[in-house]
């Protein structure tokens, strides 16, 4: 009798087994893990800027066509984040769109702070701690690898501190103007008022092991307080510095590294034909007295082609794989990798940059998994920071059958996509030489490390707190 | 030894039950079930028209608070939907925005039509079988309940045939005009041509139990090759018929149910302060002259009010309940539930009326979820058919630093919320009396009867599936 109990509960039991087998790694316990035995574990953290489901979309669309599936369609976990950032007060109200510093710095430290911020707290302005240097002090290594600028806000939010992400570097401490306009300064974070610096100098000075982008430009000013550059202060704290693809694939790899691919931010891989962006619609004298009367002619369709400048500059994928030949150890790490056009691109009107950046994106998550295979401890989560202005819109208007011109007011680019459809994908959050953001909750992705650990919906700052809980830091 | 052997397993066996419990219904395997006792299975599909990222957020902002949750939020299931739809051809290319025809048809049918189609196929213009005819003729009952007029696409896919969805009634089939304009005509399904006839004919002569919403007006036209109405056709083929919030609560429960409780579309249950709508930022005439210059005046931030045309008509919570009160029974059943004025409000730039229109689908849900608590075996899904224009955009603009006016080119609403913070919504998709629709991938939701068995992606044809599969139809 015990033993034909026992021969049941093992079936049982087997059943069970197969059954949270079928549903991935669901039945695994949520929280904090310590591993039982001392293998390594690390989290890979690949952000999209502005990666909203609209973006996701129009790439989809392009690169797989309308019923295909991204990689990231095929992970097993896909949640939704809420986005939120604060005023900047203590306690102040919310604001209902964010911007990539203060998101940036939610992930990177578990706490809701306002616009324009890098890892300190609104209001009161402290420095918090990111997942990075916890990860530090823990004696694992840390990796950042961005296509925009290493200072720009996102990877700068996961090593730096600082009130105002346009203090990218020595120069711009004082004062940061574009355009003859005065947009801010940072003077209370100089090292002489006690402060840590721009963004470079406190990446040149920090621990990350591996730091890969653009942004040379923000290395060359002097750094304050010396006689060297930013960059001279980065080699003397122990980083090989490289500047090309080849350069990189030829690194050490038993030191520090510091990548910086371009001046600013890395040039994309797709642009439009000839260059072209999305366009204003044309109307004609009649349509301008009103806007039923008369006609509009729309900006001709185009195809996505290679960007010239993409050659010569290392992929995401080259500049993920570097990172994670350095950063795999029998301690464990954690890697933050940006796919930043997305967004940048899209304030600029560009589809096909966006599209080209978006499938970055896709193949450093590719690396990632591959990763993964041989590293069992390795949870990747993939996510936005915030969405962005990009609609895709009906090619033909669902009031085509009214006789008026229907268009869009604001700007529009028409691609032809391989599978030979047509995208309409309109820009028109505003009148300026730059769009916005916008505000709606943006997706999560995860491999199986992160079923059963990460809920169909989150904030924004429980990705800090799945990260330490997952390193067990 | 056996007996210690035997512990072990049933510890394991318990902890894996444990962990399984713990991670919901995650360790049920997916695909058809057919339910070993003949207990009851039901499917409540509850689709929020136009409900995408977008709306949420604006709904959650103002509903909740912006670190709030809505009920949406707290379903342990959240998946990303692929709206598919293509040209009115057999094997046309894509089209990558869809409408509310086209989608509703392909999750009744599990096939992939073309924009304006009611559960008709591409092309060759065959009538589709819908999930509602394969429950009835399993012997399930059958629902359908709606905001909008009981007529209008989303609730007609489920239950008729036809190729335009505007020829909602017995005097549109030959042409169908809007403002002196020929949309289009349905001769071909007229009853002479051996067509089924108009929408309000086919949900008149349809097995359908339970069957309310607006759209009295679509009901009154004689209907073709009789002399009575569409209404008194209803009646003969056993309907009971109330137009009143009273009359649906003494309504005899062991009848057929038709509810009419409007001409058209139900009132909604808020409006902007006033009755205000989004509306045009004024620009000052030397702005007019170059955008950079002058000033620009935007629309004065307003408050949500209740809609006095509400009261009186039921609310969607009340439709619910009543139809899951006849629905009940001991073989199952299939209901529809729309929530249909997200995307009519978004269509006319009325951000309070979709917020009210979301609450609304969240108190349906509430019905459906706590049905589920009672009635074991009941899969909630709540989905959305296509994404919509809204866009939550920064209140203070992300380039506000530039001494320049920066603002929408399109039509903008400033909500206050109630928790004191300051929402700006933006329709720019066209310029005129109504948004488009937009392409995104919209979310899907479910309870834990669905955990197992929606994958975290899926194309929209996969919701029919899952329904006929779950029901063992």
């Amino acid at each position: 009798m015990i033993y034909r109990t026992c021969a049941l509960l093992a079936s049982l039991l087997s059943a069970t087994a197969a059954m949270a087998a079928m549903a991935g790694d669901a039945t695994r316990p949520p929280g904090p893990h310590v591993p039982e035995t001392p293998q390594p574990r690390q989290v890979i953290l690949i952000i999209g800027d502005g990666m909203d489901e609209q973006q996701i979309t129009i790439a989809r669309n392009y690169l797989g066509g309308a019923a295909g599936q991204l990689l990231l369609d095929r992970m097993p976990l896909r949640s939704a984040v809420q986005i939120l950032t604060t005023e900047d007060e203590v306690d102040g109200k919310p604001v209902y769109v964010a911007d990539s510093a203060n998101t940036a710095s939610t992930m990177a430290t578990g706490v809701i702070t306002s616009i324009g911020r890098i890892s300190t707290s609104a209001g009161s302005d402290q420095d918090l701690t990111t997942i990075a240097e916890l990860a530090e002090a823990a004696g694992l290594r840390t990796g950042i690898v961005t296509t925009a600028s290493v200072t720009d806000a996102t990877p700068a939010a996961f090593a730096a501190h600082i009130s105002f992400r346009l203090c990218e570097n020595a120069a711009s401490m004082e004062e940061v103007r574009t355009h003859d306009i005065v947009l801010g300064e940072c003077r209370a974070d100089l090292k002489a008022a006690g402060g840590k610096g721009s963004i470079a100098e406190q990446l040149a000075a920090s621990r990350v092991d591996v730091i890969l982008g653009g942004g040379g430009k923000h290395f060359t000013p002097v750094a304050e307080g010396e006689t060297v550059s930013t960059l001279d202060l980065a080699l003397r704290n122990g980083f090989a510095v490289v500047t090309s693809a080849g350069e990189l694939a030829q690194a050490a790899t038993d030191k520090k590294l510091l990548g910086l691919f371009a001046p600013g931010t890395l040039p994309v891989r797709l642009q439009g034909e000839d260059g072209r962006e999305a366009e204003t619609p044309e109307r004609s004298w009649l349509n301008h007295l009103h806007p039923y009367l008369g006609s509009v002619t729309l900006p001709p369709p185009m195809r996505c082609e290679p960007n010239p400048a993409f050659s010569g500059v290392p992929t995401l994928r080259q500049m993920t794989d570097a990172a994670l030949q350095r950063l795999a150890n029998d301690r464990g790490f954690f890697l933050m990798i940006e796919s930043a056009s997305i967004d940048k691109q899209s304030h600029e009107r560009k589809p096909c940059g966006s599209i080209g950046e978006l499938e970055q994106l896709e193949e450093a998550l590719d690396s990632a998994l591959q990763f993964a295979r041989t590293h069992p401890h390795t949870l990747i989560m993939v996510t936005a920071d915030h969405s962005q202005a990009a609609q895709l819109i009906p090619y033909e208007s669902l009031f085509a059958g009214f006789p008026i011109p229907v268009f869009t007011p604001g700007k529009l680019a028409r691609v032809i996509t391989p599978e030979g459809g047509h995208m309409a994908i309109n820009y028109a959050t505003n009148n300026f030489i730059m769009e916005e953001h916008t505000g709606a909750a943006v997706p999560l992705f995860s491999n199986s490390e992160g079923v059963g650990r990460i809920p169909p919906f989150l904030q924004q700052s429980q990705i800090f707190d799945i990260t330490r809980d997952y390193l067990g830091i």
